[in-house]
């Protein structure tokens, strides 16, 4: 997606997670399928840096997330991790929680679009990831379990309480996040949680379905699009209607906006070019 | 709404738009009906300076925008105005987006209540005044198409990045605004996009009703309603407060605070004033 | 909840409505019902100085706020208030809508979770003051009128302005608190402004489970989701997930954190602490 490749090389082998680009679409397989994919120290590690590396592949117009098996991602292993953070000082506290934080503010911030494919459980960790995606595709056996407080620890983990009240509004975001409990995907789509709910069987090929049309562009206003929203979440009236016009003025240059045009007047579909 | 004229005369003649006053309800009719009322570079620079003029007329306290024909708005007209953009250099570009943008937020800070009345298609820009009006009175057949990805460009157009998170909350936005897919008025209902769902048959009756309702006042405290909700999106909690409570303080110095009272007690409806 | 007492001494008689601390639950109840628990200068004030010290008792972990009889609460009162602030000066004005702000903005800042437990109507101030709760237990009969503009004022009374539009999004805000019109419980709840929905003569029960449930911990788990979510209203994105790294990194080292995890392998019910 951009010409400014500095030396470091592009990663081939992400050991914490199966992960596989074919025809523009990346996806992300979290596949401990016995511990309902549970991340780890070293997954959330590899999820960050994918993330910081993503936007500098020639090959990735879309990035997929998805689990393995009966869940989505049970978040933090309860072992793995919990058992680790109990007996650490501030020093690598911290260090891990700016690190799970730092996997949220990439995928916000990350131009690629990025779908969130759930079925069964999306808890803890694994249910802010899922909301930090730009588009959940949830499967009719979807639950979502933001249960921070049920660990003993804060509801507002990761990003979550900054954005579930956008999402869902403040006093749902109140009850999700405060108590734990888990909503199942019915609930999740009446609270505006769900892009796409669909039935079990139907959730690989809506998320193929929704990648390809993604990855098929206009690149360039799909990941303004998703700039927007991000930067203008935290930005006032006056200064977003001036970033809209500059964003909108540059794109209106591009070959993809002339593609629109000549394509209309020609009656076919527009070919995206990501220019 | 104030003394404060200056020297430039009031416009009578909107050449772009069907414009019209009567009894305190001011009506744009977008009158393209065989373009779905496309917008044109002079009916943008028209609403432009109708939404700075307005507040300054003494015979206006709500305007209503509706569309004539089987549509609302379908946006931008593609060949008056899409043809015409893809040649241009950044000056004109820049130009043309900017203004459109100043209409949305002249929109936002009209302290005069704006109602759209929409049935049939608000497409493209279209949806855009329909998400930047204070009511939203939508009929059956009514559907809205954040197109904007369709044609090559950025979904955050015009301040629609801002807007439409703050209405439908983020999730749904991203969906809008990213794909540019119709949705109809019932799923527009269910959003959160529709202040009343109405029968085609009953649009005009059920619009009018609301003009005049808001036309009859209080005048100020809309006014002010509608300032505070479009101010405090970009403002803190504390300062939140503290704005709201100077505002009612001076409030409760008005003529009509004083004529609820008094209409209370003698029960019979208040006469509003304005004052 | 804290050693950083000072010299002031807990106030045990509240002259204004009821109050009892029962195991760790406080209630405020309002109990003027043959006038719908409405209001007065002197029951705002004691609900302001009453948040400022709830956090500063050992025996509170949660406050519900109950009316007695028909409804939950009808505003301020028309005579007793309203009668008092047309002949009032800007000094007293003044005095008395920064008071009302303060209600608000101490129940959105008091470390302690609020449930406002409702039956029957919540008007004009009363809707505010379930709204800023971070729970609404709303019985079947309960009914939400943001009242103000009906008065001759603005519907952005004591920072419903800046609460509703993040509860409910900014299209159902602006109908709410611009015509002021009230609403059923079920519309409420669909609205996203109902944490939960019962049966008037479950209202008692179902409040008495929460509390409880609140009461008995992660004290510190509870008080800071709401904390961060209070104030992540008002930050950036970046910032927040910062503030929830620190946030957690701290709890990781409290007792309860531990708990879970002893409970969790020793397959019991934590027991929590507070600390």
């Amino acid at each position: 997606m951009t010409r400014y490749r500095a030396s470091a090389p592009i990663t081939n082998d992400w050991q914490h997670f199966g992960f596989d680009v074919a025809d523009g679409v990346a996806t992300v397989t979290l596949n401990r399928p016995d511990k309902l994919n549970a991340l780890t120290f070293e997954s959330y590690a590899d999820l960050r840096d994918l993330l910081h590396e993503l936007p500098h592949r020639d090959d990735t117009r879309v990035l997929v997330i998805r689990g393995e098996g009966a869940g989505f991602c049970g978040g933090g292993d309860v072992n793995e991790i919990i058992g680790e953070l109990i007996a650490m000082d501030a020093h690598d506290l911290m260090g891990f929680t700016k690190m799970t934080g730092d996997v949220i503010k990439a995928m916000r911030e990350c131009p690629i679009p990025i779908i969130a494919s759930i079925q069964g459980i999306a808890a803890g960790a694994g249910s802010v990831v899922a909301l930090a995606a730009d588009f959940r595709i949830v499967a009719a056996s979807g639950r979502f379990a933001f249960l921070f407080t049920k660990v003993g620890l804060s509801g507002g983990d990761m990003g979550a309480a900054y954005l579930l009240p956008r999402v869902v509004g403040a006093g749902r975001a109140t009850q999700l996040l405060m108590l734990g409990d888990t909503i199942d995907a019915e609930t999740a789509d009446r609270y505006g949680l769900v892009s796409e709910l669909v039935a079990d069987d139907e959730l690989v090929e809506a998320t193929a379905k929704l990648a390809r049309r993604l990855a098929d562009g206009p690149t360039l206003g799909y990941a303004q699009t998703k700039a927007l929203i991000t930067r203008e979440l935290d930005m006032p009236l006056g200064a977003s209607v001036e970033l809209d016009a500059m964003t909108q003025a540059l794109l209106m240059t591009t070959e993809d906006h002339a593609e629109f045009h000549a394509a209309f007047n020609e009656k076919r579909r527009p070919q995206w070019k990501g220019r």
